[in-house]
This record gives C-alpha cells, sequence and structure tokens, in this order.
C-alpha cells in the first residue's frame, strides 16, 4: 500500500549489536544468489531467491550505491560487481550503511572477514560476540592437548570430560575479557524447552563424559545439559547473553525457537544482573516484544526480521513497538556473507523508522522530539548501553 | 505510517465490560509509572515505562485534559495532576472517556475506588464482575467462621472441605445475584491446559482437602480440580463468564494463556447457555477471533491489547476484526490505578474505529451506515445484549 | 485506514488452485448465510453470519453482479438471485470473477456441482484434486464388495485389511491418472502431529483391521497409522500434496493445525520429486511461508486467508509475503456451496494485489515490472507449473 511519507527522523550512525563477516572473494550469480536465503538448498526449479523480498530488496538499494539504476537485473548487478572486485564493492556497500559500530559474531565458520577487517572496511569500530556452542566444541577439538592437559587422555573418559569442562571456564573467561558479550544457539542444538536452572556440576561431568566419548573432531554440542552449561558459564561473567529465537535456517524447527520457551530460564536469571537479548524472534516477535516488556533484563533485537521482510520491514517493526519498551529494543542487520546485506539492513530500517514513527508524529500521535529519541534509542543508544559501549 | 484520515463515524457512549477501579491517593511519578506496564518490577536502569506505547499514549491524550499540550513532560503532567488533586483530576479524566456503563472487575486487592465511585465521578453506572478465584480465597479465609459452620474446624480436614465446597456455591449463587458475570483467572494460576470437563464431587473433595491443609489466610488458589470447579461453578448460573487470555503479568507463562488451549472447553460449554468471553487475547487475539467466529456463545475483548498498543490500537483491532464476527467483539479498557487509562483506552478505540472502520468507509468498502452500524455493535451494544444491561 | 491508491497491477485470468463445487438450487436467507461461516452451528441469537468480513464482502462485491447497488440488504439480494434463478446468477458470479482454472477438491459431501459442470458455467477449464481421507473412507465402504475381492468378508479381519490395502493402493492409482493433485485434511482428523516417516506394512495392517473391525458405512478415517499411509501412499504418485492447515471449522482444533507441526514430514519428504503445498495456515501464514522460504518443496496458499478476511485480504497476503518466495505462493478461493465465494474470492485477491503490490511500486521499493511479474506469478503461473498444468 503507498503511504503517505511521515515526517523526517534524523538517525544517528548505527549500532549494529548483530552481525557476522562477509565473503572475500567474488561472487557468481548462484553464489551470490544463496545469501539470500536461509535455505540450506538451492531455490526450487523454476524459482529463484532473488524472488524474494531480501532479493528484492538488495536490487532496490545496492544498484545505486555500484553506479547502477535500481532494480536492475542480477545478471548485471553481479558483473558490476565484479567489475569492481569484491574488495572495493565492499566497501562502498559497507560506508553506505552508516553503521559506525559493528558488534560481530564470529561464531560462523568460513572464509568470513574478521571483525578488524569490517572495520576497516566500513570505517567503523568493532566488537565481538563469542558463540557459546562454538567455543565449546572448539574447546572439545583443543582439550586434552594442551600443554598442562596432556595427560587428559591418559586419564580415560572422566578425566577428559574435567579437563574439558576446566577447558571451557578458562575459554569463556578468555572471552569475556575482549568480547562484549556471548550468543546462543541452543534453539538450533536442541531447541528453547531446556530446563531453566544451571545443571549440578555432577550431571555436567556425566554429559562431557558422554559427549567426548567418541566425539569425532568438529561435531556439534547438541546435549542440553552441556547446553544450559554454557548458558550459566555466560551468565556468569555478567556479559550481556544474545539468545537466538524465532527464524533461522531450516536445521531449526520453529516452534522450538519460541521465545516464550525461555520464559522460565528468565525468570531464573532476574537477578544475576546479566542482560539478555533476544534475537529476530519473528514470527513470534510480539511474544518476544511481551518479554522485554515484563522483565527488565529482557531486550528484543529486530535484526533478520526486517532485513529479511524487505518493503514489510516497517510493518515488522511497527509490531515490535507495540508492547517493546522502547528502551528495549535494538537494531541490527543480521547481515551475513554479503556486505549487499548490511546496507540492505541499514537502509530497511531507516525507512521502517521513517515511515513507521515518522508517520506517527506526521498523525500528531507522537511528538517529533519524541520520535528523534526514540529512533536515536533503537539505533544506536540501546545497544551502547547494554553492552556497555565507550 | 501517516494514515488519510477516514469518514467519521460517531460512536454511542462506551460499555466499558472490563475495568477495575481506580487509585484514590495523589500519585507521585514512580508510582505513576508502575501503572502503565504489566512488569512487576521497576523499569530496566536507563528505562522508564513511560517510553512505552502506553505512556506515550497518556502523554498524547491525557495533558489536554488537564489544561496542558499534549506529549508535555510527565514531571509537569504529574505536578498539574497533584495541583488539581486526584479526587478532581480523576472525574475530569473519566468524564472525557464518554464511557456510559462500567462493568468492573471488583477482584484486585489494593485500596481502589469501588464501583459505585467511578461511578459517581465518571457520571455514568456501574455494574460488577465477580472474580472468581478470588471469591475461593474468600471462601477460605472465612469458612468454618460463621455461624452455621463453626464446627467446621473441629470435624477436621474432610468436614472444612465439605464446609468450603458448600460456602462457596453459596458464595457463587449470592454474586450471581447482584453482579453481571464471574471472571476467571485461571490463565495466571494454572494456564488455560485444563481438562475440559467438570470435576467429579470426590475430586473437587480431596483437592479442597488438600489445599485447606495447612493452607495460610490469603493464600493463593492454584489447584486445577479447584479452578475447573470454580468455572463449572460459575457456567451453573448462566451469567457470561469472562476469561484471561494472552499477555497480562510476569505471573504468566504466556503459552499457557493462549485461548486456543479453551478449545474443548469451549465445546463442553457449548450447550449450557452461558457466554465466554475471551479477555484481551494479545498476541492470540486472532485466534480469539476465531474462536469467537466458529462457537456462537464465544465472544472476544478487545481491551488490554489496545489500551496497551497506543497508536498500534488501530493496526491491533483490525486484526480482531479479520475473523471475529461484529457482533461479537466488545470493546473495553481494562482501565486498572490510573483513571488515565480510561481516558486513554477510550481515546484509542475511537481513534483505531475512526481510521480504520472509517477508512474502509473512505475506499469504498464498507457502506457508512454498516460501519456506523458495526461501531455500535462494538462499543455498547453487543456488551449490552452480553451482560443482558438494563 | 484509507490507502492511497497504488500503481495499476494487470493480472492474468486466474488459476483457482483449491476451490470446491456450489449448490445447485436456490438459497433462502437461511441456507445461504451458514456458507458465510466456517461454524457448524446458526448464528448467534441476536447476530448474523452476514455481519462478518466474508457477509460484508459479498455484500460490496455481488450485488453489482446481479444489477444491484454494492452494500444492498441482504433480503433484496437474495430475493434478485432467486429472480434470476440459482443457475443463471451462478453464471454471472462465476464468469465474473474471471478464473480460467479451477482445480476442485471432489471430497465434500453433499449436491454439489460437479467440475466440469463449474468448467461450463465459468466458461474455464476444470481439473480435479482428490481428497485422500474420503478415497480411504469410500475404499472401506466398498472393498471386499468388489468382484476379485467378494470373498474378502469370508476370509475374515485380516483378509478384509489386505483387501483395504490393495484397494486403496488401486484407488490412489486411478486417481492418479485423472486428478491434478491429492489433498488431506489430516489436521481435522487427528492433527498435523504425526510421526513423520510412512508406516510399516504390518502397522498399517494392523491398524486397518482395527477400523475395518466393527466399522459402519460412511464412518470416518481418523487413525494416525491409516492417515500416514494416505499421505505417504500419495507421495509415492509424484503428484502434488494440498495439506489443509490453520483455520477451518470446529471440528478441528487450532494449534493441531499450526503448519510447523509438518516441519519433519517436510524433512522426509524433501527428496521423494512431490510438491507439498499447506493450504490457508491462517493465523499461522507467516509459519506456512516461513517452511516455503525454507524448504524448496514447499508451496503455501492464500485461499481461505483472504476471502474470509474480506477487506483485510491486502493486509493478510502482505504477511505471507514477508518470507514467502514469489515464486511459492498460489492463489485460490476456496470457494464452496456459494458461486459468490469464487467472485469474492477472486476480487478481494486483485484487490489486494493491487493495493499492497501496486503500492510498494508507488513508493519505489518495487519495480512495475517486477510488481506484474510476481502477481502473474501468485495468480497463476506458479500453480501451472507445481500442478504442470496444459
Amino acid at each position: 500500500m503507498a503511504l503517505v511519507t511521515g515526517a523526517p527522523i534524523e538517525l544517528p550512525p548505527l549500532v549494529d549489536h548483530h552481525c557476522h563477516g562477509v565473503v572475500r572473494r567474488d561472487l557468481d550469480l548462484r553464489s551470490f544468489e544463496a545469501f539470500l536465503s536461509e535455505s540450506a538448498a538451492p531455490a526450487a526449479p523454476g524459482t529463484t531467491f532473488f524472488d524474494t523480498q531480501t532479493g528484492f530488496a538488495v536490487r532496490r538499494w545496492c544498484p545505486p550505491l555500484l553506479g547502477l539504476e535500481p532494480h536492475c537485473p542480477p545478471e548485471r548487478y553481479l558483473a558490476r560487481r565484479r567489475e569492481l572486485g569484491a574488495a572495493e564493492a565492499g566497501r562502498r556497500l559497507l560506508r553506505a550503511a552508516r553503521i559506525g559500530v559493528y558488534v560481530v559474531d564470529t561464531g560462523l565458520p568460513g572464509d568470513l572477514s574478521t571483525p578488524a577487517e569490517l572495520a576497516a572496511a566500513g570505517n567503523a569500530v568493532a566488537h565481538e560476540i563469542v558463540r557459546l556452542e562454538r567455543l565449546g566444541e572448539l574447546t572439545a577439538d583443543t582439550c586434552g592437548t594442551t600443554d598442562a592437559d596432556s595427560t587428559a587422555e591418559a586419564t580415560g573418559t572422566a578425566g577428559a570430560a574435567e579437563a574439558f569442562v576446566r577447558d571451557l571456564a578458562k575459554a569463556v573467561r578468555r572471552a569475556a575479557r575482549t568480547a562484549v558479550g556471548f550468543k546462543s544457539v541452543a534453539a538450533y542444538r536442541h531447541g528453547l524447552a531446556l530446563a531453566p536452572e544451571p545443571p549440578a556440576a555432577g550431571e555436567v561431568a556425566r554429559a562431557a563424559a558422554h559427549w567426548l566419548a567418541g566425539r569425532r573432531t568438529g561435531a556439534r554440542l547438541t546435549d542440553p545439559v552441556l547446553l544450559r552449561h554454557l548458558l550459566w558459564t555466560a551468565v556468569g561473567t555478567g556479559l550481556p547473553l544474545q539468545l537466538h529465537t524465532g527464524f533461522g535456517d531450516p536445521d531449526l524447527r520453529l516452534d522450538q525457537a519460541d521465545p516464550v520457551l525461555l520464559t522460565d530460564f528468565v525468570r531464573a536469571t532476574a537477578d544475576t544482573g546479566t542482560s539478555l537479548v533476544l534475537l529476530h524472534g519473528y514470527p513470534y516477535h510480539r511474544q518476544a516484544a511481551y518479554l522485554a516488556n515484563v522483565f527488565p533484563h529482557v531486550h528484543a533485537d529486530v535484526g533478520l526480521a526486517l532485513t529479511h521482510s524487505g518493503v514489510r520491514a516497517g510493518a515488522v517493526l511497527a509490531e515490535f513497538l507495540e508492547l517493546a519498551p522502547f528502551g528495549k529494543l535494538l537494531f541490527s542487520t543480521d547481515a551475513y556473507g554479503l556486505p549487499e546485506l548490511y546496507a540492505v539492513g541499514a537502509e530497511v530500517f531507516r525507512d521502517a523508522v521513517r515511515r513507521v514513527v515518522g508517520g506517527w508524529v506526521a498523525d500528531g500521535a507522537w511528538s517529533q522530539a519524541d520520535a528523534q529519541r526514540v529512533g536515536a534509542m533503537i539505533a544506536a543508544d540501546n545497544a551502547r548501553r547494554v553492552y556497555a559501549l565507550e
């Protein structure tokens, strides 16, 4: 539907509190297209991932940044992108996003740019978020092999478990010295219907022994006791904890990622001083906003929900803004792989704020000063406070 | 988003079929703010409940009613409110709401105005809704202590249970002589996944004995058998039964308040002649509307969902109006504590009807006469019919 | 809300991939009204099903097709309809829908027009979808009574089960020669929380024996093992499989029809070459769109969700279009009983596309060429590809 343009809302440089590295190499049409969807498989015969809101948003916002007309065919866009080279195209796209701070989840595999590289390309500052499950897997890959623990293998399963638990505690403490927060993808590994309290030490030891016995290097951590142990170890650091909720790739069972399933964990962590940040949430984003409304330490993120809904980002943002207190909602792009997703995530967010919040001002429902203030809170201020940036 | 103004829809004085008393004393900023959220805790450090849709709606609609400009700072508003005094401010706010009939849930503790006081202050008529769980608790507090039952304590647990069940039946019958309906908060006490049929007498006696043994005065009723017994005792009176569904304070687990969980209870009560009214529903309000669509004795309420979504009330109302038959949707404010919430609840509702329904008229999708008629149904006529008012 | 009219989107003749026959006889007000709701009971006292979005949409779009003014009273409309006769009124209504192809679910009982009759009245082409559960019931009604199997009864329960399984396989193969797909209403019969894998032959035999023993002719098939057997037998044909999800009549428990419950079945069928089409979905249509996004062989349908939400069809369509790839969403009317529902389903869809997608063009978010192309995909092209029409 065509909308009357609302009052202009000026936003500060964005703090992107949830994003990932970008691919360094040049991409052809097929490998580019794969990043437009959360699907693990190629598009169905007769269809293309370019024919999605994400694809249309890329074709709307990105070609002009590389000197082409909006909505040009994907082939032309990819040709121009290769002509410039991935590095130069990436630089242009990242800088156009006007993001001042990247808070980068470094837990994805693949040849992706580091936070420092992102910062340099985007002329911004970068911080790190450490993904707990990956930290657990890396610890399992290496524990018992470092100096002090070199005898662990000899001491058998119980010894290996003990070494793992000890090394994991160390790894979390070490990460907490440089990272600004942790992230859990327990939603993918088991679903969010986890027992809320921290597992007892004996339980953790048994679960670790069981998992490590016969584990091959690189195997995923899916044991619910270990997932809970990771969550509570992170909570112990006092740093903010991001939790994946809602949609994502097909590994996940959507109903097991409903943020409401975290309610008892939210209650159990209420007095720990740790902030919880519910990522994405869609299509359960109203539920995430509700939790942010009634629990002081819970926050909600608009990331994937906006970037992947394109022209509908305003409608989805407005739904978040029904119950989410304005001091509890955080902008992100959830960009991954393509610098285009940074540009798109930032543009659809700014466009959504301008239309939705600006529209409320035009209607007399909100004052211009309040709208400006709330825009800045979601765009940057809330994230600065939650992650204690600067 | 800015919207073209629709055709004007004239609404009659409202029937507010679900509301509560207001605080009699003057309020300072902090105690006022606490009523703007369903949270049980103070706002998170660095945030305020004024920065919510409810807070912004109060700042939009209420200052002009006390002689101030819209959107003025909370401090100035509270100062003006104290200058007028809680009684005078309350009178102005309540009368501005243009509510003709209050149907008041009297089951909340605290120093709140009575239905008669509300009626006097608001120049309106008031009726009472009796909250079942509180009636059960009050009965437990006093049973065995009134004349005929004074020997109950002496007769032991079984005798106490028997006295409780008998006194409860009396209390419900007595309430039914003056109240226009009952309300259940089983969603808070156990969740809505209750067995649908009435519990057998023996079950009720055993559950009552178990609950009463060792119970301290004031302790809450949470036993699922007793909750079901309360529901079916109320159904036996033939009066409408309100059921809390959807969001509310953090006592509740949201997914356990999905109105769809009541489906089997809805089926079990289909031929009793009792009307069920599903309160709130949000974010499961489309589910509530569906139940109202396919079951003749089910109705849906817009209350909390509109008052707490402020400028988004039109969007939420429109979602209700997808499946809810127009003769099955009821206006309420769910106001509690603050007379401001009456004014806001009424204004956001009128504004939502004007925009949404008026917009459909402007588009040629609805006729003006139909829009007028449907507006009056939701505003007042449906509640008059369901609660047999006048 | 009143909306600025978007850019015009020209749509080709529609392919209605999910619809049913219409009643042949003249209808009076009460019998007409019953088709406006999914309720099994008459409207509640004091209300009418005409006061619903479906009712208002019929009153908006249909009277002009029979020479009356829009929004005229139901009585006048019904009088005019009888004056023309059901056949002539039906012809006018069907032709106004500009549907080029009907894909008709023939599994509903009652005196309804056949696909061929629909095609003749609507000047269109018709194809058939075979409802699995009804095929199973008809097979049970007749198996053991046809020539080759005439001794089945004599051979006892095990023999009857064997004959049923064999006859069912034949019936499915036979249907696959003429039908363009199958449909399952397992959501109504058991709910969608079915074990995902095909049941073993022994399990099927035991379940069939149990069901057939003492079964009366016409009794419904509700056994979960047999429901799964039907699904997998259909998958074996390679034809598209429609699955009822989301709202429908009150037989169904809504939460048991959430399409997300099909996730494991979706995974289990990923490599079979069979397309799954999730019908309706509402109010879980965002979940259906998500499944269509991440699984190549999953498609989503807008049918009932648009026809029954009337003026809100644009809003619901827009929610589908957040995650559903544009090559995976299919138009349908889900019309049943009334030719009016064909006209309404087609008009609300065209109106929704014009407003929503046309609005995006007017905003510069989509190009006109893309909008035109996506409109044609949803209106007709996707269905042609999925069902291999022509």
